[in-house]
């Protein structure tokens, strides 16, 4: 049901709790969603997509067995790549990062909670013959995977090797004779595992392999291989190929293995943009890839980044209004029982989770603007803001995917018993967003690569260098004395630089202590890991902060008052918040006294209360249509218990007064009595 | 496989591993289980219960869909049942929660990742019909329950409440005309929902509802109801009853719903321990059972805090074993890929989990003996210790199942993508523990009871009146100086203390400051409780650490030295992990310096590194059998990648080439090339 439909019936809590609110929550959507024509456009595109209820499944999908999950999601996809192909074609731009593409994954979201078969074949497959082939490699390539002749994925993690790509075992080696590449496998690690869409779907996959030509070992490159009959569908000769099985999350895609034995492919199946094998056997590097192919990670880390901020939105949204629903204790006795959005703790678990999606999600935008003026520059040959671009992509992915799981889950069990239903919609978007804090990049793996940077930016800083923006801050790291504490919002920003500031300064210190002391680069690195993944912690949270801050300054410019205030309510809790969670990195690393603790707790008391009336009207301002949140407990007309009734009605477990399991199992146990 | 399999080949990193860890791991064995004889108990009842390969299913349960794996679920609980009630007979003293409770507990798991629907009869149904009935009325229903002609559970939550037990909405009203009792319910929301195995496994069910005779409405009180006929299993007229649907875990029991439609039940059918209802609709009240029934509750506690011990032992043993055995990057180029055990980062992940689940395990059974002790003290009658292990036991289940649920996420996300497959075993894990912050009382509700337990405790202590053990440090809330730091295990210790009392003591100044503003007491109370429960955890985290190191300095003072070493090293790092978590509450409440933080922080780092060698060893010494663990990843012969891939060929979805989905769905979609 819309929020448009006027012959709604509203729960009388939610029908209050709309009129208290006292600024107009479509003008924070139009913020949110960077102006009223994205809001309009947004809105057309999921009237077109969601309307006709083709997302509806006949059974729930968690009724359903692992191979009921995935055939089921391939019947939809079909449907929902008609109506993109179809309905949503006359609509320009849906492969830009803006609006529409935001607006799509909503609705893909209506269609598939956590991701859909052929996924990887439009996110990695196609962006990947974009970047790797040559132009007539591409000519040839193209047009079959956009018209859907082939479906591909991409295949690089290995069983027993992820991150260290240079680890990776798969060989693939030219045979001039007849002009080919022989891939194998040579042990159980080096089979492919993970690649989405390679279990059942795909035919063709992008396979990252060891070249090998001339007896020499070239490093890794990649190779489009065939790994499906086009007709048969059937594995060709020389591919094993599978399903991994039943994930935590992510149970709708099919991620697949693949292992190889000693199968031939045609050697203008090397992705040949950067490095080309002639039919001879030489090597020949093309270009330099390196810096440039940051771009694709730097692109899918910042679309995780917005995704960790919509999944943290969903919840926020589900736990918000069941919370001004749900009613619980009477803490007078002459009184019905209150909401449980009444209590002091429910609002601290809650309003966090808002102000943070925000922030993620103001975040993300103000990455892919750092992204596309990169890219312009990159353009003209500069390449200086590359590597702060990288670690901060690399950081905020990682940030955002631990804070905004770990604030999920902080909404589910604010939910209590309900929350735990999967009929609540909140325990896929768990199992979703802590994926992501693994894939693209492990969180620690992440952090040490920001710290990384944080370490040259600040021995850059002790030379008194110039410094990139976000690391500025680093300047003032070495006057002798701690930072003055502001308890104003500009102020806790400047805390928390000098938070990550002295952070960053004690790791070096250790990293040098320990090299005085005779240890290796490495293993003085190795041994301050712990006090770096902080430090990087510290760099993000402090660069998070104040991104989210400008921006909102920026974005309610010329704004309503009232939409102002609560912007304003919502970042200072933010800061708040983290000032309070980290009062001891704040009482080590500015003046900060006891008695502005005390204070901050009790300012931050009272944002809960001032925020409170305006909490419904925040989550309804991310404007997430009942299809799309997939939730009994979060619709915007408020009818829990009726969903929760309805949804249990129609599990097949109910469709049967009697289940054979009883006759069956039971009844035959109970007749023997004492056994 | 068991680990006394001489045959087994073991990868050679657990070898190594094995090789060099230099205690004896029974020797640890037989502490954690509280002596040789309980180990070898415990290794009896796994024999029988495990050995004949009773507990395998033919595909994984995480194949089925949500009504297989209730029908599976059944099957198999009927042949534990039978082992329980015939091969394991022999073997007294099952009911106690003493070594053979917890075995029964253990293999248990290896036929049930979660749940049995017939849990709840056992561990309810029988349990409240011996609290509650009358003598007369147990030999009716016991002798019928313990044979198993029967089947029950006990329905307490309802749709719209849960906590709050006085707002319950089903009614019994007592009819003197028929002398029975007509159970009713008004709502939608009066429907109960959750009980274990009510869905379609019982065919009776204690209900508590709201007892009406005369006019008068005397609260809650609990019947026996018949749901479903003795012969045909179909539901008796007038009640609705159903599976709730699926849940983030739990899925192997069927929870379910009950609604009442003027349903009429003998007179008899209350359970008349403490209160009838004569023929004539006379209320009696028999006994008061306030303090009585805080028995049960705390018993359910301490079992709750001995599970989140258990699971979180297992979470440990799969991470470490798979950190042992997977291989991650080169730091230096001529060596092989580097054990990711070897990493401070992932030490300092895994090595807090093992301190924590001997931490749980430790104080689980200090609980039971004060809950044993309180048992018999108040068959003579003195109930003062009551409120203190009320108190305890609240805040200890809480912190117990938040810490464990946080740590095998920690564990799991250790293990990279291969955590993130259900084969792991893990996920499991944390779907059961994170259901226990819920369940048996929400973790803030909990917290809550706890701090007012402390609140009145700190008003005795300020009143120079006598204080019970675990709160006694309160009397030195009042010198008006800080803690003086001490750095050593028992230093902590009384800082931790020392934290616990500001807290408090910052509580109550709130609370009195906002009386003095004019508040009334319930409010002052409720704008102080995201303090109060800061207040609680810092208590019960006080205990859990004294507790911890108390029990390990007793139980290990004949020890061999290295056991000896190994585990004062252990709580040493539970101890050192959680002063630096809590950096600010000690520069606040104690001496500590910045300086001595930075030496903190080093000796942390120190103690990791020393722990190491023998981190394989410390998780072996959970002596948890495969069948137990269920994990790919944590095997004690370490066949990593060999049982992922076997497990994956397992799959159904493996067993046809080609998914039937290609050709109903995709190959039309493809064939209409652009549509």
């Amino acid at each position: 049901m819309s929020q448009t439909d006027s012959k709604m019936e509203v729960n009388p809590d939610l029908v209050r709790e709309r009129a208290k609110c006292n600024f107009n929550t479509l003008e924070l959507t139009h913020i949110i969603d960077g102006g009223e024509e994205n809001t309009l456009q947004r809105k057309k595109i999921e009237n077109i997509a969601l309307n006709s209820g083709a997302w509806k499944d006949t059974v729930g999908e968690e009724h359903m067995s692992h191979k009921e999950k995935y055939e089921n999601s391939v019947r939809k996809s079909v449907i929902y790549g008609s109506i993109m192909k179809n309905e949503l074609a006359e609509l320009s731009g849906l492969e830009e990062f803006g609006a529409n593409f935001l607006a799509v994954r909503r609705t893909g979201n209506a269609f598939f909670k956590e991701v859909t078969p052929v996924f990887q074949h439009f996110g990695q497959f196609i962006p990947t013959i974009l970047g790797q082939c040559t132009p007539e490699q591409q000519s040839y390539w193209l047009p079959r995977a956009l018209d859907m002749n082939i479906l591909g994925t991409y295949a690089q993690t290995e069983l027993g090797h992820g991150t260290f790509i240079r680890g990776l075992e798969t060989t693939a080696t030219y045979d001039p004779e007849t002009e080919e590449f022989v891939l194998h496998s040579p042990t159980l690690s080096s089979y492919k595992w993970w690649a989405g869409g390679l279990g059942k779907t795909v035919n063709y996959c992008i396979v990252i392999a060891q070249l090998y030509t001339k007896g020499e070992c070239h490093g890794t490159h990649l190779f489009i291989v065939q790994v499906r009959d086009e007709e048969t569908h059937m594995p060709l000769p020389g591919i094993k190929v599978g399903e991994i099985g039943p994930k935590m999350g992510y149970n709708t895609g099919d991620n697949g293995f693949l292992g190889f034995d000693k199968h031939r492919i045609p050697r203008e199946h090397l992705m040949m943009k950067h490095a080309q094998v002639l039919k001879d056997g030489t090597y020949v590097k093309v270009a330099r890839h390196g810096k440039l192919s940051y771009g694709t990670m730097v692109f899918i880390r910042v679309v995780l980044v917005s995704d960790a901020a919509f999944y943290l939105s969903k919840a926020c949204t589900i736990a918000v209004r069941y919370s001004a629903i749900r009613r619980q204790s009477k803490p007078r006795p002459d009184e019905i029982e209150a909401q449980i959005l009444d209590y002091a703790t429910q609002q601290h678990k809650l309003f966090i989770a808002i102000a943070t999606a925000h922030a993620l999600q103001f975040c993300s935008k103000w990455l892919w603007q750092s992204y596309t003026a990169l890219l312009a520059q990159m353009k003209g040959g500069n390449t200086d803001s590359l590597p702060e671009l990288h670690a901060l992509s690399s950081g905020m992915k990682a940030i955002s995917a631990s804070d905004s799981a770990q604030l999920i889950e902080q909404c589910r069990l604010a939910c209590g018993g309900h929350g735990y239903m999967m009929a609540s919609g909140i325990p896929h978007l768990y199992t979703y967003v802590t994926a992501t804090r693994t894939f693209e990049g492990d969180y620690t793996v992440l952090m040490l690569q920001t710290a990384r940077f944080l370490v040259k930016a600040y021995k850059q800083a002790e030379a008194s260098q110039p410094l990139t923006p976000t690391v500025s801050y680093l300047a003032h790291a070495f006057s002798g004395s701690k930072a003055t504490w502001d308890s104003r919002p500009d102020g806790i920003i400047r805390s928390f630089q000098a938070v990550a500031a002295g952070k960053i300064a004690a790791s070096v210190r250790n990293i040098r202590k320990r090299l005085q002391a005779g240890l290796s680069e490495i293993d003085a690195w190795e041994l301050s890991t712990i006090q770096l993944v902080a430090a990087a912690e510290a760099h993000c949270r402090a660069v998070i902060a104040d991104t989210y801050r400008k921006e909102i300054v920026r974005l309610t410019a010329n704004s309503s008052p009232n939409v102002k205030v609560v912007m304003d309510q919502l970042t200072t809790l933010y800061l708040y918040y983290w000032a309070l969670e980290k009062t001891g990195d704040l009482l080590i690393y500015t003046s900060v006294s006891e008695m502005d603790l005390v204070d901050l707790q009790e300012a931050y008391e009272e944002l809960l209360q001032k925020i409170r009336p305006n909490a419904v009207g925040l989550v309804d301002a991310f404007d997430l249509r009942d299809e799309i949140l997939h939730s009994t407990l979060g619709s915007y007309d408020g009818r829990v218990y009726e969903r929760l009734m309805e949804e249990a009605l129609k599990s097949p477990m109910n469709k049967e007064p009697v289940n054979e399991a009883h006759f069956k199992y039971i009844k035959p146990f109970m007749l023997k009595g004492k056994l």
